[in-house]
């Protein structure tokens, strides 16, 4: 009837269609495993930032217990050094200016230090600057060890909770979108059958119509097969004597008129059962068409808006939540960043401040008896003798004007001598002095790390003792501290 | 011969310069006492600055060490899921485009992120926004790890020997200070030894002068007496007769003559005395009184500018290099801050970056297998049948207009009900948008310790989880998020 290179068959059909569907299943499937993987990785990355923070709040701790305990051991240290240094002079022969309740303050330090605002700067006053440096130093650490504290406190208490719900919430998110999900799968499935079962029924209604115009076609074949018969049989009895055989040829007419009338009255029921299969055929081509292009867009719809809106249900609020716990961390590292900065500004301060003529200055206040210039020796008169001036009259006139000048030629030779020295001596101290102020101390490069972990250590080691440049110089420094003392020794000092 | 009360004794001058030179020699060992004392001090405070850094130092390696035993943690499973992920992927139905060299390089992510500088971008362009936080926050981890060894570095190699460096320097002049001092003492001392002898000299010779002057008056006082004597006798002889007592008279005057002679040779030579001991009394005072100023000048130079000279000494050097020891100290700490900032730019970068709508665009293009929609399905014409179109004419145009009327009706209702749902997701949409965007991630309030360490804690802990608003946002979160996937639901997805 059809050649089976032109039409594909039935079954062709149905086993395309077959494919096309199993294939979107398979799909599915996939999509419902990928939203699960999701979920699993996004639960799993959760559960790692809650584990990385609770284990790096555990280090924040330990490092600020270290920290805490380092600047306690110093401070006491410290207090005890102040006591000693008390007693000591106590004990001496002069009174001090340092009073039991100065050293009580003293002792009373580290206390104070955990309150850097209230700082006393009263005694920053009372101690020489590079103590003060070193107080200011252990401050930080005492600092640095409560903004840790502060930190591992974050962590656990504001960040790690975050985490903990943003995963509870990612958890319900994607149970709920699963679910939806799968409701649209299963209408998705359910219009694919649906276009499955008209395309079926179309199949059969137009095999109907087809079967049905086969054999209309057949009866209408027979129908002009018998009058052909008809005509033929006339046309031979036509030469014949019309007398000999006009009764054969009645009842053969009737008998061929009754069969005609048969196949007329089978091609009528043909022709109507052709026409009601057609109409069938049509209606369920109609049907598949329709329901081919609800198909079509259900699967657009699916695919380019639901499986979207479902991954936006899966995600709803999860990028905002995580963000807002993020800039928790953030916050908190900027917050401890900042501190540790204000305590680096005030040590900076301090060592900017390091000066050796405002120490002595304090030093020699400190200890004002030890320092302070005995009484004048005043002229004790012998008896009551009444000449508290220089006698200058004769006889001794002469020989102390002798005196005098020799005295006076001596001390000019001394000034020049001493101009000279002076001028050596400022040269010499200003070279250790260049010496002892180079700019030797940023370490910058020791943070600029080029290739690997192996490469910085050595890199740092070098940049100080090793070098031959360090050797040098400080032979150099004593070398000319050395050739000053020298000077001063041998000039008087 | 002369009043107690108006005039010193000897012994209460010499008492009197006794006492002041004790004071003077027991000021001069308490200043040695205070040099080795502030010598002890420096020794001390360096010592405790070489102690503090190197406990300090351990301190930096073992936080060092945690943080990169933290970050290596979770760098290998992050690799490890990366695998499972891909193994998950392959042996579903799809194939996959993360190739098992993509999966290779993720897994040598771990050498990758030790140099930052190399941070592969490509990598970033596929993986998902909050893993991209997340591998940020490992990173920055190393980094932190990297620093703190460094930090610990300059500590023990650059830090310490400056110490070590000041230490022995100080040492040195300290030591050198003493001899300098102790000889400068040992002068004033000699000084003031001279200054006792020529004024226990000028107290000899005033003396022996007022000695001479007082037998010089005696003498005078004598031959006044015997002066006296003869005039009296004369006055008494007058009224006598001459004659008879004549040769006594005579004999007495030869007497009388001879004693006034022998006074006044006495009186001479008591003269010659006195005027030889005054002028060496003269000479003495003038010895005491200019051993009184170059005494007086020798202190004023030892107290006022020797002190100072020999403080100033001690000090050579030490405040600059402490200075420099301590910036490197800072260098270093800032160094490490600029660091740690840039990483946590880096995360801020990303936490900014944390998009959901770019993020399922890239999970849909990680696995477009299984997201791509199918092809479209097409009409499959039943054995040659030619009419691929609706057949929308007599006898099936009426029932198919009437179909199509009913279907516009049923679109325009849907059509207003679906302006309405729109409107309430959108509006509950925002309502959760609101709440999880809520800016309370500032932390700043913990870093600001009002009065001692023990309220840090508690109003840490507060801020977030136990405040009764976050409970109240979370129930309102989770009611609106209810509401909205029954909406979503009722109203097909």
């Amino acid at each position: 009837m059809t050649s089976p290179a032109k039409f594909k068959k039935d079954k062709e059909i149905i086993a395309e269609y077959d494919t096309q569907v199993k294939e979107i299943r398979a799909q599915l499937t996939e999509q419902m495993k990928c939203l699960d993987q999701q979920c699993e990785l996004r639960v799993q990355l959760l559960q790692d930032l809650q584990d990385f923070f609770r284990k790096k709040a555990e280090i924040e701790m330990d490092y600020s217990r270290n920290l805490e305990k380092l600047a306690e051991r110093f401070l006491a240290k410290t207090c005890s050094t102040k006591d000693q240094q008390f007693k000591f002079i106590s004990f001496s022969a002069f009174t001090v200016i340092m009073s039991p309740a100065d050293v009580q303050a003293a002792c009373d330090f580290p206390g104070l230090l955990s309150t850097p605002e209230s700082f006393p700067l009263r005694k920053d006053q009372n101690v020489l600057s590079p103590v003060n440096c070193w107080n200011l130093l252990l401050n930080q650490v005492k600092r640095e060890s409560r903004d840790h504290t502060t930190l591992s406190d974050i962590y656990l208490n504001n960040i790690i909770p975050r985490f903990v719900q943003v995963s509870e919430d990612s958890g319900r998110l994607f149970k709920k979108s699963k679910e939806v999900g799968q409701q649209l799968q299963d209408d998705l499935m359910k219009v694919l059958n649906e276009l499955y079962s008209v395309m079926k029924t179309y199949h059969m209604y137009n095999a109907d119509s087809i079967s049905a115009q086969s054999k209309l076609k057949e009866a209408e074949k027979q129908e002009e097969k018998q009058i052909g018969k008809s005509v033929k049989q006339e046309d031979r009895q036509t030469p014949r004597s019309p007398d000999s055989t006009a009764n054969v040829r009645i009842e053969e007419k009737h008998v061929r008129r009754s069969s005609v009338k048969k196949i007329e009255k089978m091609k009528e029921k043909r022709q109507a059962k052709y026409t009601e299969n057609k109409l069938k055929a049509i209606k369920a081509r109609n049907e598949y068409l329709l329901a081919l292009e609800a198909t079509n867009a259900s699967v657009f719809k699916y695919y380019i808006h639901d499986l979207s809106d479902l991954i936006d249900c899966c995600d709803l609020g999860y990028h905002a939540s995580l963000n807002r716990a993020l800039r928790t961390f953030l916050s908190a590292e900027l917050n401890l960043e900042q501190s540790k900065h204000e305590g680096l500004d005030a040590i900076e301060n301090a060592v900017e401040n390091l000066d050796a003529t405002s120490d002595k200055q304090r030093l020699m206040e400190m200890y004002n008896n030890v320092f302070c210039p005995p009484m004048k020796f005043e002229f004790q008169p012998h008896m009551g003798d009444m000449a508290s001036q220089l006698c200058a009259q004769q006889p001794v006139q002469s020989e102390l004007l002798q005196r005098c000048q020799q005295l006076q030629s001596r001390l000019s030779t001394l000034k020049i001598e001493n101009e000279e020295v002076k001028k050596t001596m400022e040269a010499t101290l200003q070279t250790i002095q260049d010496i002892v102020t180079v700019e030797d101390f940023d370490v910058s490069d020791c943070f600029q790390y080029s290739n690997s972990m192996e490469s910085v250590k050595s890199t740092v080691s070098e940049t100080f003792m090793s070098k031959p440049s360090i050797a040098k110089r400080r032979a150099n420094q004593q070398e000319t501290e050395q050739f000053y003392f020298t000077v001063r020794e041998c000039y008087g000092f």
